[in-house]
C-alpha cells in the first residue's frame, strides 16, 4: 500500500519518532544516498515558496532522484484539468507527488486518484513536513518531546499541525489566539482524543501570558497567511497583544527557545530583537526541513 | 546528419513504427538507461503543458539527460531576441531543443539555424510526439495500424498529425468537422499523397456518424484550443453535433475505443460517461508519451 | 574562507588568467566531470535570462551537480522575506549561490549572510561572468590581453566590468558614452588605479571615431537595459552616432572583431551587416559562458 502524509496523524508516534532519529543521523552524516536512483517526483505548487520548494528539490537529488517543480499557472490543477484527471496522468510517470494547495480537498482527491504517495507541502489545514522539522528541532535542543510547546497568534495550518502532533508526541500544547481566531474544531477534538492517549496538556486560551507560562518552545507564525492579504489591515489590528517579544518571554521557561516557519514579519508576530537572539532556533528549524523530508522519502521508498 | 522531429513525416514510416515497438519494449522493462548521460536538451514552451513538459522531463532524466524548462515569459522568442539568435546560443551549450510554440515557422527557424536536433511539442501545425504515442497506443491495443481511426471535431494540430501519421502507416482515417473548420489543404494533399502509397483510406465529411462509423478507434480533442479562448462561445455553439458520447459510439466497431489527448472538457467534446467508461484509453495514451518520447531520444542519439 | 565572485576585481589578475586558460582547456575536452557531485546551486534570478541561467545551469550539471532555477517573483527578495533571512535559509541547504540582482546590494548582503560562495550573475553594478567570458574570447583570438578593447554605447554593467577586467589584465580600453552617461566614478577611479599597476591605457571619450581607432576588439551592448524600458525613446535618440556599424569599423584595425554580449538591438546598437559578418564573435562569447562559469565553480570548489 501507499504511503500519503497529508497530515501528521498519518503516522504514528512511533513511526514519526523513528522518522525523525534517522534524521538526525542523515544530519550528522550530511548524507547524500542513491535510494530514488531512477526515480522522480512531481512539486506542484499553487502558492509560491522558498523553503518547502527548495528542501524538496535538494532533499530528492540528494537520494538520486529527479524533482520536476510545476510552478503556480503552469498546470493550474482543476481549472485547466480536473484533479482527478492530472492525479491520473502524474501516476503513469513519476514516483510522488509533493503539492502546495489552497484547499485540503485537493490533495485528498489527488490521493484518492493517484496510485503513488501523495505529501502535502502545506493546506489550508495542514503543514505536516513543517511540523516534522519543528519536532526534530525540538528534539535535538530538549533530548525529549516531553516538554512544554506554546504557539502564539494565528490558528493557521502550522498551528494544526503541531496540536495535533504535539497531542501525538505527549507534549504540552498551548495555543493562545485572539477572540475570533479559534482553531478548527474538528482539529481540536482529535487532538484532545490523542492528547487522551499520549498524555499530552492541550490548552486553548486568549491570553498569551497564559499560554507561555513556563513554556520550553514558544512559536509563533505570520499574521496573514498567503491568500489573506485582503484581510492584513484588519489582522494587524485583531493581533495586538500577540506578538512574542522579550516581555512576553519573561513568562517562559528561562530556557526557553523562539520558533518560527518563516518568512518572519519583524514588528508584528515577533520583534526583531528576538528574532536575532540566541534564544531563536529559526534557521535550525528551516534546516531541518531538509532532514526530515529525506528521511520521509526514504520510509516513503523504503520498499 | 542532425534528425529533427517537426512532423510526423519527417520520419519514414519503417522507422516510426521501429520507434513504436521499441517504446512499446521500453515501457515493458520500465527502462532506465545512460544514453543522454551528460547531454542537456532544453525545453521551451510558448504556452503551458503538463503532459508534454513531465514527460520529456522524465525521459530525459531516466536516460541520464537534464532537461532545462524554459516557461513561458522566459525567453520570449522573437521578442527578446530573434529565433535565430536564440538558436545559435543554444547549440552551443544543449544537445537537443523540444519547443512548443505557437507558429510553426518557429520551429523552422529554429532547426534551421541550430545544429542540435529539433523537436515539435506542439506548433499551430502538427503535434508528432502526441500522435506517436497514440499510434503506439492503438498497436498496443489492436496489434495492428491496420485500422479505422475516427477523429471527430476541430482540424487542429492533433487532427493533421494523425491524418498524416495514418497515411502514412496504412490506417484508415476519417475526419469530421463542422462547416467552416476544414483542414488545411496542404495537410490533405500532403496525407492524400502518402495514402496514395499506403493504401490507407482517407474521409473528410462533415458528418460525425459517417465518420464514426465502423471506427475502432474514436479520437477527440478539445474544441477551444489554447490561444483560441476569445472563440469560445462561437465554437462551442459550432461544434453542438460533434460531440463524442455514447450515441455517436453506437455506430462505430462494437469494441470501439476512444482517444483524447488531455486536457479534456467533459460535456463539450466527450462526455464523463464515454471518458470514465471502459472505452477510454486516454490514459494509455497519456502513458505512452513517456515511452515513444524515451524511444525518441534512443533514435536522436543513437550515433 | 569562501571565494564569492560579485566583481571582476575579486579575483587577481593571476587567477583570472589561470581560470580562462582552464576554461579554454574545458572547451577542448567537451569537459564532463563530477567535481560538484551531490552539491546544489541556488540559481536566483531577479530578472529573466537565457544566456546566463542555461549556461549556469549545465555547468553545474556537467559537474555533476544540481542547479535550483528560482524564477523572478518565486521568492521576492528583500519583499517577501529579508534578504538577510533568505541568505541563511539557503546556505542550510545548497552549496552555492548564483544571483541576477537589480540592486548590487543585494548581492553584497547575500554575502554578507550567506556562509557559501555567492556569485554575481548580473546586477546593476557589474556582469564579471560575462567578462569573464569575453576575456577568454579575446584570448583565443589574440593569443595574448595586450590589445585594445573598445565599448562604445551605454556605460552599463557589462561596460564596468570590461573596464575593471581590462585594467586588471593589461589590456587597453576605451569607452566611448554619449554625454549625460558618464560612467560610475568609483568605477573609473578603481580602474585607473589597476591601471597603473598593469600598464594599461584607460580612455573615456564622448566621441565613438577616437574609442574605435585601431581598436582590435569593439564592443557594444543594448542601448536600454532591462528595467529602463520606460526610457527607451529618449536613449534612441540620445544614442545616434554611437552604432556600430561598417563605417565605424573602418576607424578599428583591420582584424577587428565584434562583440556583443546579447540579446541585439539590430538597427540600434549594432547593424545586421556587422552582427552577421565574419567579424562577429558574438556566438564565441555566448559559448564561452559555459566554459568560463565551469572553471569558476572548480575553482570555487576545488577545496
Amino acid at each position: 500500500m501507499k504511503m500519503d502524509y497529508l497530515s501528521v496523524t498519518d503516522l504514528t508516534a512511533e513511526l514519526t519518532k523513528k522518522l525523525i532519529i534517522k534524521a538526525i543521523d542523515l544530519k550528522k552524516q550530511n548524507y547524500r544516498g542513491n535510494e530514488l536512483k531512477g526515480k522522480t517526483v512531481a512539486l506542484i505548487f499553487e502558492k509560491p515558496s522558498l523553503r518547502t520548494r527548495t528542501t524538496f528539490e535538494v532533499a530528492i537529488f540528494h537520494l538520486g532522484g529527479y524533482p520536476i517543480y510545476l510552478a503556480p499557472g503552469d498546470i493550474k490543477l482543476g481549472v485547466r484539468e480536473p484533479v482527478k484527471d492530472v492525479a491520473r496522468n502524474l501516476d503513469k510517470w513519476v514516483d510522488a507527488i509533493v503539492a502546495r494547495v489552497f484547499d485540503h480537498r485537493t490533495l485528498l482527491e489527488l490521493s484518492e486518484y493517484a496510485r503513488i504517495p501523495v505529501i502535502n507541502a502545506l493546506s489550508d489545514l495542514e503543514h505536516p513536513c513543517q511540523a516534522l522539522a519543528d519536532f526534530m528541532t525540538i528534539y535535538e535542543i530538549a533530548g525529549t518531546f516531553d516538554v512544554k510547546l506554546s504557539f502564539i497568534g494565528d490558528s493557521n495550518n502550522v498551528a494544526n499541525s503541531l496540536m495535533l502532533l504535539s497531542a501525538m508526541m505527549g507534549t504540552d500544547f498551548s495555543l493562545a489566539h485572539p477572540p475570533g481566531y479559534e482553531p478548527d474544531s474538528l482539529v481540536v477534538e482529535k487532538a484532545l482524543d490523542l492528547a487522551a492517549e499520549s498524555g499530552s496538556v492541550i490548552t486553548i486560551t486568549t491570553d498569551p501570558v497564559e499560554a507561555a507560562k513556563h513554556a520550553d518552545f514558544v512559536y509563533t507564525d505570520v499574521w496573514t497567511s498567503m491568500g489573506q492579504e485582503s484581510e492584513r489591515e484588519k489582522r494587524v489590528r485583531d493581533f495586538q497583544g500577540y506578538q512574542v517579544n522579550s516581555e512576553l518571554l519573561e513568562y517562559a521557561s528561562k530556557d526557553v527557545r523562539v520558533m518560527h516557519c518563516l518568512p518572519a514579519h519583524r514588528g508584528e508576530e515577533i520583534t526583531e530583537e528576538v528574532m536575532e537572539s540566541e534564544r531563536s532556533v529559526v534557521f535550525q528549524q528551516a534546516e531541518n526541513r531538509l532532514h526530515t523530508e529525506k528521511s520521509l522519502f526514504l520510509e516513503i521508498f523504503k520498499g
